[in-house]
């Protein structure tokens, strides 16, 4: 660092200090290492200062300072994103949300609760249990992530088949723009007049504006859930399965698939009595009133076994329903520990296209010399396949990237997209030009002129200029004429 | 108007001929009057000219061929609307979309519908009922409004308060812009990358673009569904009950109320069996798998009578749910009978200040001396109060707007939101102001600016100008200092 850069970047702390306190700017390398990345650790970059505010006071004027100073800022929660959203830069201020971190209120009557972006995504849930409430949307980070950071990303979970992603789930939300000034976005009501910038904002990765407080709704918590699990011998035969529930009319709180490597890694590290020898895997999970819960499960489990399954299990108690998520929860810590390092693709496809895009993904696997393993929410057509790769061996972490980039447009090139829940952040801003046409990313970039002409929150993520997209697609011409 | 102005609509028309079939642009004062309002008849004008193209390339060209010569456009649904979103303009050509009409594809597996603007509400749910499927919102005019108009508005109905608004029941839309340039916005599938522009499209009242194809999200249709009808002394009781019913945890797939001027003009016209002699009158729907609904409905009924119902009936045959609903669906043409005129409101509330919000309406009735029939979405909070007046009597209808206008004003105040379903077309223009700060305001120009740089697009609706919020406010203190 030059030491006019050093210069100002001791004044800009100086500065900040004067709005927080002095132990909330993090300045030196040793203590920002923490945020030098997210949840996606093969990007890392250190920033040029970390700031914590405690009230929506400090964000403002943290804004106000950083925007007249023209310094880009960088949205962070829990840093538990998979797609390198929030990553920093060495020109940027990282401006964590983690200490406005309180439930403002809980209201039973209106089934909403209005909350700060640091408040963790299960702590809502718990927060809400007194009343029979939760909120619907469960991340696996769930215990980790912050409510902030699941807006940010437009995040989803094992059971958004039935409640719906975040967008589904928020009503409103206060938002402090680029220059400091603060505003409101939707309503706690039915509806909201004007345009729905809750919705834009919602997924919008930090690139509109810093949202400082979110009003969620709550839903009733179920009578009962259960699960019905079921094992088949090809993922063909279960990809039909999953057809055949949502043409029974059953809207399942979840359908989990894992394939075959995924079950035996999942299996060995949880305990969970899956079948290690099935090539995939359901879990079916039913919830509502007990009634119509029994007579769910009785028609998934039939349906299972009129559909090829070779055996089913459905549970009987919290406890084996506790197990039998278990596995599925566990399968990304699970595949862990049979390769020194994986990496999680999120895409989402057509239903019907499941057998289909597994059979492209293990010809794949077979071309790059990968292991792959299936861990996806069927139901809803967001597949995340886990390919297994070795950082320490030269090259073999490029292969997984350019694997899973392909996959990501085998996703696109079946009438399916290159996101499911995990955002779009760093890591698939090469995937966009697949996704989108020219004037398409335009209207994107017109779009976030509209909030932040000068380009300063989280720059360089969400939607790839379109200059990176020219650069992009002559690298994709080269590769797919050399290949 | 002037002989050079005729000149260029007449060269205008002569270009539009070229586009689509000479019969398909209207240009004489007689076969434009359908065209002067939408559902809200108190607003009127000509427009320039009516263009009803048969093709998205004709939509296209229309738009091109406007584009480059300044013209305003305004787009046209079926004219159901109630907030005069698509009033005509002298100067404007009105863009009706009611020829594009083809149900393009039903997925059964993938519980979709993708369809052109044109086709009715109704006729979507038509279409999928053969694979037990149906389409959520369901606005009083579902038999005629069509499925562009409800985007445009973003639309609710009776069983919003579980399927949710249009906005939660649409997923990928085609969309030309001002300038004649196709994209898609939103996906098929779970998620889309990028900003959320399909949510940002509904409820834009055709101020960023035209829509001209639509996927919307079919649900399974419940196995059955009943009413519990309930009679209350007064608002007030009745109030009480909604929160109750919504706190036993139950979410009814409708939560209607009526206050008595209301139940007698209906039972007047419908013969529903309504009590005539009663205060306010609950609907409250439950529907799903048989047992859960007779469960609910039980509970309902008992909820319903621990909380003062003097009396209540549940449906117990389709029949009979039809009955129970032809009241209530009816109200306003019912209304309609015993006075010249009526002016729907929409507005939201939240739900515990039902009572009090209906008191000071009747207060205001008393200072206006205006009778108020109120029928609304009480599970939503969602108020239609109905103003009679009568348009012949000067001054009247002034009286009925000033009236209007305060309400939506008291929803803001009790922190609520001056529209519920209707959008804010023309007619809520006016308390745009009370609900919006000025930067909240140039917020949503900005985003206009994003799509429509010139403000061809339906000009004048939606958003007031900041000129027009000045004006509004000073009027508005004009009209508090002197009352």
């Amino acid at each position: 660092m030059s030491s006019a850069r050093q210069r100002s970047k001791a004044e800009l702390a100086r500065r900040l200090r004067e709005i927080v306190a002095p132990e909330h700017v993090i300045e030196d390398a040793e203590t920002q290492r923490p945020y030098e990345c997210d949840g996606l650790p093969i990007y890392r970059e250190m920033p040029l200062l970390v700031v914590l505010p405690e009230t929506v006071e400090q964000v403002q004027d943290i804004m106000r300072l950083c925007h007249r100073k023209s310094v880009p800022v960088i949205a962070r929660g829990a840093g538990t994103g998979l797609s390198a959203g929030a990553l920093p830069s060495p020109a940027a201020v990282v401006l964590s949300l983690a200490k406005l971190n309180r439930i403002l209120k809980i209201d039973p009557l209106a089934r909403t609760a209005r909350v700060q972006p640091g408040v963790r995504n299960l702590a809502i849930s718990e927060a809400a249990a007194e009343h029979g409430l939760f909120y619907g949307p469960d991340p696996s980070s769930q215990i980790a992530c912050s409510i902030g950071g699941n807006v940010a990303e437009n995040s989803g979970g094992v059971h958004c088949l039935k409640y719906g992603l975040t967008v589904h789930n928020v009503l409103r939300a206060e938002l402090v723009d680029v220059s400091g000034e603060r505003f409101i976005v939707g309503s706690e009501g039915l509806d909201a007049a004007g345009f729905d910038l809750m919705a834009l904002v919602t997924g919008s990765e930090g690139m509109l504006g810093m949202v400082t407080e979110i009003t969620v709704k709550l839903l009733p918590t179920p009578e009962v859930a259960q699960v019905v699990m079921a094992a088949f011998d090809s993922v063909k035969l279960a990809g039909d399965a999953v057809g055949a529930v949502i043409a029974a009319g059953i809207i399942p709180a979840g359908l989990e698939m894992m394939d075959g490597h995924a079950i035996r890694a999942a299996e060995d590290f949880a305990h969970a009595g899956y079948p290690t020898d099935a090539s995939a895997l359901l879990l079916c999970e039913v919830d509502g009133a007990a009634e119509e819960v029994a007579e769910h499960c009785a028609l998934v489990e039939r349906l299972f076994r009129e559909l090829g399954a070779v055996s089913t299990r459905t549970s009987r108690s919290e406890a084996e329903r506790a197990l039998l998520w278990k596995g599925r929860k566990s399968a990304f810590p699970a595949v862990g520990r049979i390769s020194p390092d994986y990496y999680c693709m999120d895409g989402t496809i057509p239903r019907g296209k499941l057998a289909h895009v597994l059979g492209e993904i293990d010809r794949m696997a077979a071309e790059y010399r990968l292991r792959v393993a299936n861990v996806f929410h069927a139901g809803d057509g967001n597949l995340h396949p886990l390919i297994l790769f070795d950082a320490n061996v030269p090259g073999d972490f490029e292969k997984a990237e350019e694997f899973g980039g392909r996959i990501l447009e085998l996703c696109v090139a079946v009438g399916g997209c290159i996101t499911g829940e995990h955002g779009v952040g760093v890591e698939k801003l090469r995937q966009m030009p697949a996704q989108f046409t020219s004037s398409e990313l335009e209207q994107f970039h017109a779009v976030k002129r509209a909030f932040d002409p000068a380009g300063t929150l989280n720059p360089g993520k969400g939607i790839p200029s379109l200059r990176q997209c020219q650069e992009y697609r002559t690298l994709e011409l080269a590769r797919v004429s050399s290949g």
